[in-house]
């Protein structure tokens, strides 16, 4: 039984949903090491989250993040529909995204790589609308070879 | 310290939610050797979902699809709602869904057991029409008797 | 490697969003004795939910329930949009909601303390109108000093 943690910067980005599997694998080379095990990764942060999803088309990401925006909306008309609107009309949306899709996602590891399927894909959704530097805790636990 | 994991091929389902509690502790027999642990469950797809919700009254689990419906519509009208339409008006819903419920959820374990409460089941929630086969990665870690 | 694994029982709350970021570090001390580990926090309930998010403005709090409640509403012109409703109107839109944020949620722990950022908090969404009580399995798992 073995633990590896480290905590990363994923590069910024300003609104939007982005496929982030390599930078994982890329930044978290322990994976390999590992013939059965788990890997959390969690984001320190309230106003993005992450998800597994599709890997392959690029138009599945843009149509989450209008997807979203009609689910949570914001408050355009100044409707009174939030309180909290200290960081502009994007910041309590931000916050509703975020508790639905969710801060952290745990992935099984098999014989030294990640057991995602064919199609899904490690996605960082980014809620504010300004680039924003958002620092992640990845920690695998498992039984090396 | 000791690790289990196995990979299942769930019954194929067309669109709704379904209680799986008896089929993931048929086939994922280990959990009764451990006293303590986690019983990571991750299905490989991005157009389904896993939750616990409730397992008595199979009302629940059919409102639940039409409130899933109404939070994240096709777009019956074409009124241009997704980019992203290659197998038909339930695939991007289906992935919207995906991201909202999420890919795996984690069940601690206590003697033998799942250390569900007395209401809580595990749901599979197929978002499209069509039956699909779905591979689920089960993940057990803990301490055996 | 270590386990440790308690059941807590919350303090009764009626329906809204609550930070208990400080009840579970109080109720589960053990978390100082990790070097590296995770906390697994899973509520054995299906009309409440646990979440990560914002730690300092009750407001958030305020606007995350009533942007649920516009995301799940109750069928108050009792226009059939569920067919479960044994316990009253809050009941099927606390399970949807329960099913959108989640039953449970994993922390990385690092150094004795959990690694949360600056902004972050555990929070308990309860769903249902009058106060209930809500029990939690917190396991842990981790290397200890």
């Amino acid at each position: 039984m073995s633990w590896a943690q480290t905590t990363l910067t994923l590069p910024s980005r300003s609104r939007g949903c982005y496929l982030i599997t390599s930078t994982i694998t890329d930044q978290v080379p322990a994976i390999k090491d590992y013939k059965v095990g788990l890997l959390n990764l969690f984001i320190q942060h309230t106003s993005c989250a992450l998800s597994l999803n599709e890997n392959w088309d690029e138009d599945v990401r843009a149509d989450m993040g209008d997807a979203l925006d009609r689910i949570v909306p914001e408050d355009k008309g100044r409707k009174g529909l939030y309180r909290h609107d200290a960081e502009g009309s994007d910041d309590m949306p931000a916050h509703v995204k975020s508790a639905l899709v969710g801060a952290s996602v745990t992935i099984p590891i098999k014989d030294g790589k990640l057991a995602t399927g064919t199609w899904q894909g490690i996605w960082l959704l980014e809620f504010r609308n300004s680039k924003h530097s958002r620092k992640l805790v990845a920690t695998i636990q498992g039984e090396k070879y």
